[in-house]
């Protein structure tokens, strides 16, 4: 477990990036990209997920329009549609309006393109054959008699496949250093599963020794839900875990003020600690060796490194500070050397959170009280709603993606260190039946971010 | 004045087209692309031009929710979202529903993206300053003393050509003969001005003899608004323009029944070459020497066919039946070279339809009669208010794109052949400052097609 | 013709007005009322007509969200709902939103409870039976094939009767000089039929020698409506007509600005009489012998309105200023003489403007040019289409009320005096099919005021 | 405590009723009402609050549209607007769309007239100057800091208060027999805070021995609302309390399906005095002597009557069963006598649930527990935050008025008996600060209720 080449792909400060776009179905086109490419449109991947996702709801719509013979609720349609902007502004719509001709007048809202269950599906599929089956089994609204309506039965997941097609390809890029990089799928950590394609992760590991690929944000978020979602569903058991930490989040969870953030604080650094042994706890639990990586910054103090590295010591985890984004390879030896030995040590078993068989409450309850530190769950009527129509819906029994901020162990952003005795609220489930689990909805989280 | 390579680009069932994309900016990135990747996402131009416009918006809306301090009429918003697909329900809607923290209420409206500004702005662009300031100045909204407020205040016109940097640069695919081809911009001619690239033409221009550039569909739409607009704007004067002319379409403006179009019917055909000589007429008022290229189908009959080229050398004007389609460049030599005789021959004088000082009306009325064949305009209520407020804005002088339907010369799409007398009814006017013209609502035209 | 009790009625300065509420039904009930109490819920009709309205468009809604076995089509429901408050607020809304259990999202909107047909069907009803069957009859909707569903469909007309079992008894007042007056029924002229209910006009008839009746605002609305639809619908031959004036009015049309209308200007009063002769032209087309009744404000000088009267003895109108309001009966002796006279001498000759068989833009047509002094009409598409869909509902062949501004001969606000040669600009037809005609939309009216 | 002349108002089985309205302000009106007239408009009370109501809507929308000079914040407006019907599709809508010229868009939502503020102000006002001051301190909204916005604020008060001004009057009606009864004022008790008004009970105790007045529905809701809201505003303290019961609910609440309770049970009715004998709890925790009137019905068996007069006398109860539907007076000696006997005993000492300086969430959860037999009450985060703005705005310590199902003692419809141990889910807290309390929205209650 680790990061999918985090350090050359999210920090634009890292500077320029070479990469390749590796030839798939016998085409063989290569392109150099700049850096800011990957920032922007890339390869396209995200415009493609955004294309297939609107074009079954467009055709959703259309389909009421002409007379709604399979009977969809329009006050239960599943799928909202989506775009790759924070865009505030379109959480909460009401659309088809303006008389006859300009469609059926219904709430509707979009979502980030990386929370889509289209995202998802993409990330989790093994291929075209797989990916087109996922999108035709998406449920997309619920029927008068509250039955489920798939995309299958509005007949688009053919269309939808081959709008992604190409996005199913996995991209090969390169550091300033040459080392080859996968960069493929976006779905995020708090708002959706948080991890790379599959796909990625079979080509790499069929080309590597060991592959570092990235789970997003905390272990709460992106570890957990490797473990139930994607190992679940592919069988790829990670062999070790890299846990990042930085001097400068530490004393953030530890009390620090935002601004005294580069003020050398021992007192708040050693306070924080209580966060980092939470996120060490919880790797434990799911079964992973951890590995502590240090990210330096140029404001941390050695006393402060020192501090970090001594506890990792105390609490038996190995770990090790490095500058991988400031001196490329050279700046992260020790570590790479540490994840290799933790990675090849074959220490790990890997360890679900809960069962298939165990009730969606059970289910929750476990991430919530295991892993997220919480005392207890209390779902709002809405949710409660929700998940008797999916029960009913015979969809009851999937895995469940929470939902949650990555601000906090907690689902309150305001909490942090390691909080204990909190409630988990859940807010509404919805299904991603085609990607295989349930969307829970905890806190304020909303699946459309804001500028 | 002729096609952008439409045959290549836009027929699915001409087989696979292999074309490179242009290195640009030292990068040297090549593709070879299938024929359905032109068809899909090609290299992501329409979606790049997505996502600016989309940025404007969410930031339009961010600013009137942290405080409005520009004082933003959330009323007259002019600037809507777009999306690169046919979605009826996304036309009339009310967004920033859902209380406090989801943004503010107001009617807003997606149009699909080929008739978004910020593509008649990349359509326009001389390069990439040019574009971030033709951004820069495109209306998004009026205040509440009925001022204009531009992507300048919003001060986004910047990032927003950041994500055009790409798209900004043509495309160059060539035929499964080896010919290049240049596929670069796509606003429709029907709801916006329909026309290629400046940049596209440039490069074209500078690397051949004879360039053939696409004025979507009729000479009534791309012709007179390449005269009108391109022209006007970049300078870039037709030789001569090539009309394309079909068997079955001549006969369904003949009156022939749909069904029946593939069934041998001189009576028709002949009572369609009103249609045809219209756009000859068109053509001879922008003072360009036509060539009229007939498009075989298999089921037109050699009496059909010899019927059409009569009647154009009745007219006296060349013209030449082709298979391109079925045959390459084998099946068009005599087309091509009456096309090169015509377009080398210097015979053209081009004209403009009305006069940039010419008011508003006075413009519309000139493209209507002169052009469209209409007896006479007529303002509904609301055209009659955005021409005020427009006018205020001191925007009253710029050129005029009419969208109206492309199934008539007329703006309503039931009228074949060359109808006169009627009345063009204009609906509402739109700011298009970035791009350099006001356009104009006509008939039923609404700027966001359907399933 | 003339006003319903104006004076009494309408002035809260006249001060204290006692009144009895006239016994129906056995009931003998006598309610003695101070002036406030009329002009606010006095007896509650008015209140009885939104609950009747609105329980109509409660139950329509009902019937869509239980399944909807009429197939309502909730893009062309035609009953908005109303209510008795000038709401801008309310004019476009959706409603039905908040999810599967509250309602079907729609478009929407109010009108002032004096616009609504229930309203008209109120003042029209010869008895409770025909009021029951006009509402009936009214169409509330159309279905998905177009057809029209009415009241009776919904089988509420019987509730919706029963609510205004009240409201259609007469109420009685009196004047404070003991005169007995009835108020019943509050349409506007300018937004509807404009006036007293017929069942008022027939208690006055039996009982009375002469009978004024108001038909509310000037005599190309109030008179017009008289003779077009009450007495086309109820047979009541008015035998003259009262055109009330005021100098500050015709000061008004004659260019005055506002603020100067107390100061005496007989130049600008002069150029008013284009106004008042436009009036009486109106009420010569119409067949009714007219009486000018000068209202006398103590601002107009003796020069003013000797003016006035001058000007009505060379036009041979019969005049007389009057101060009902300062002094009483005693105030207009001269002026009832020459009401009394001209309702007794039998010179009216009833003309309705249109004749019942002539087709709708023909009756439009002569209102507007006949009586508005327009020079022609033209229809927007959207009233276009309202047409059609009502031509094919059979209900094409209506009368008509047309909804117009009260401050000009013309549907522009603007224009004073006796403006010709414009274009009346109708935007949309609604069927009041219980009432018996099509209200005709023109120009900006919209038939719910705004504070 | 007991029913506002519940028999003679709410029966409409009972036949005719004649009443007078008494005259007030010298002018002696009276008015004979036959039983449907109570039913229908009555003396119009309920529209008169509606139009207030209203009135302050629209003025808060006129202010926000011509500048809102108050900082209205638009997407915290705490007054809804409300009419006299059940209509569903009211509840939650967007006003304010069509443009420029038709207001601002927000969200909105009718209530019925029965649960507005303003009905609850009519209520409890104590004149019409008090009624026109708490008008006056009615929260309409917030402004963009938070800080609350009054009626007093839009200066709309005074005008409220005149259209009030007859509605405040008591109505006085009689019985068949000749008994005087008032009937004044609506709120109902599940939605509101369910008693007659203030004004009129001092009425009628400054006319009569012993006054029975109505506090709707079952003790959990009327009763503890009349100790707890009126009785702490305005000092009157019942002497007693009427549980009304019926063979028929005691045999629902013991478990009989609804299609058997006209069969002789005495099973399930046993099973049924939990409940009774719950609402006896209430009454005494109250303070309030208690006298079951058994409503008997023509199913009822002597044996089931005996059953329940029986249980009460176990119980300690006075009972007694009376036929005032069927035989008026006569039928219901024995209990008028036990009745007078309660009311004159002298044993009441009224004892509201909570103290004025309970903090909210414990006013709440002593009704939730000590009145309801709730276990727990459990906050949705919305509630959380409503609460969190009320306390700001200095609003947090009103008593609090409860809206829940009145199918229950619980807030779930479906537990019948006297459920114990379940959870109050509080959803939504709202101000009435004119009224003087905070609405608490619990379960699945909505303030406009459907056909």
């Amino acid at each position: 477990m680790g990061t999918r080449a985090t350090v050359a792909i999210r920090e634009p400060s890292l500077g320029p990036v070479f990469g390749t776009k590796g030839g798939a179905a016998g085409g063989g086109r290569a392109q150099v990209l700049p850096m800011e490419e990957i920032n922007l449109h890339f390869t396209g991947d995200i415009h493609a997920v955004t294309a297939a996702n609107n074009l079954i709801a467009a055709i959703l719509d259309a389909h009421v329009f002409h007379g709604n013979e399979l009977r969809i609720d329009t006050t239960r349609v599943m799928l909202p549609r989506c775009e790759d902007m924070n865009d505030r502004e379109l959480r909460n719509i009401v659309v088809g309006l303006g008389g006859p001709k300009h469609g059926v007048p219904r709430e509707d809202g979009f979502i980030i393109t990386a929370a889509s269950e289209v995202m998802a599906i993409l990330c989790l599929a093994e291929g075209i054959a797989d990916l087109k089956e996922r999108l035709a089994r998406a449920v997309v609204a619920f029927d008068r008699e509250e039955k489920p309506v798939t995309v299958r039965d509005l007949y688009v997941h053919g269309a939808a496949a081959v709008l992604l097609r190409d996005a199913l390809m996995p991209n090969l890029v390169q550091t300033i250093e040459g080392t080859p990089a996968i960069v493929h799928g976006g779905p995020f950590a708090n708002i959706a599963h948080g991890t790379n394609t599959i796909l990625a992760d079979r080509l790499a590991l069929g080309t590597s020794e060991v592959v570092v690929t990235e789970a997003g944000f905390g272990s709460d978020l992106g570890a957990e839900k490797f473990v139930d979602l994607v190992y679940r569903s592919s069988g790829i058991a990670p062999a070790a875990a890299v846990l990042v930490a930085s001097v400068r989040a530490l004393k953030h969870h530890g009390g620090a003020r935002r601004k005294d953030l580069t003020v050398e604080n021992l007192a708040a650094l050693e306070a924080g600690f209580a966060n980092l042994d939470a996120h060490l706890g919880i790797l434990q639990t799911l079964g992973l060796p951890a590995v502590v990586a240090v990210n330096r910054f140029a404001s941390d103090t050695d006393r402060e490194i020192d501090s970090v590295l001594g506890h990792c010591e105390d609490r038996g985890a190995p770990a090790a500070a490095h500058t991988f984004h400031a001196d490329g390879g050279e700046g992260g030896d020790e570590l790479a050397r540490a994840v290799h030995d933790a990675a090849t040590r074959g220490d790990a078993t890997v360890r679900p959170v809960y069962r298939d068989q165990d009730p969606f409450e059970e289910k929750v309850a476990k991430v919530a009280t295991g892993i997220y530190g919480a005392g207890e769950v209390k779902y709002d009527a809405a949710a409660l709603e929700d998940l008797e129509r999916l029960r009913s819906a015979g969809l009851g029994d999937l895995p469940v993606c929470i939902a949650k901020t990555q601000l906090s162990l907690s689902d309150d952003e305001s909490l942090r260190g390691a909080p204990k005795g909190w409630t988990l609220e859940v807010r509404g489930v919805r299904p991603s039946a085609g990607a295989g689990f349930l969307v829970v909805l905890a806190g304020d989280i909303v699946r459309m971010p804001l500028f």
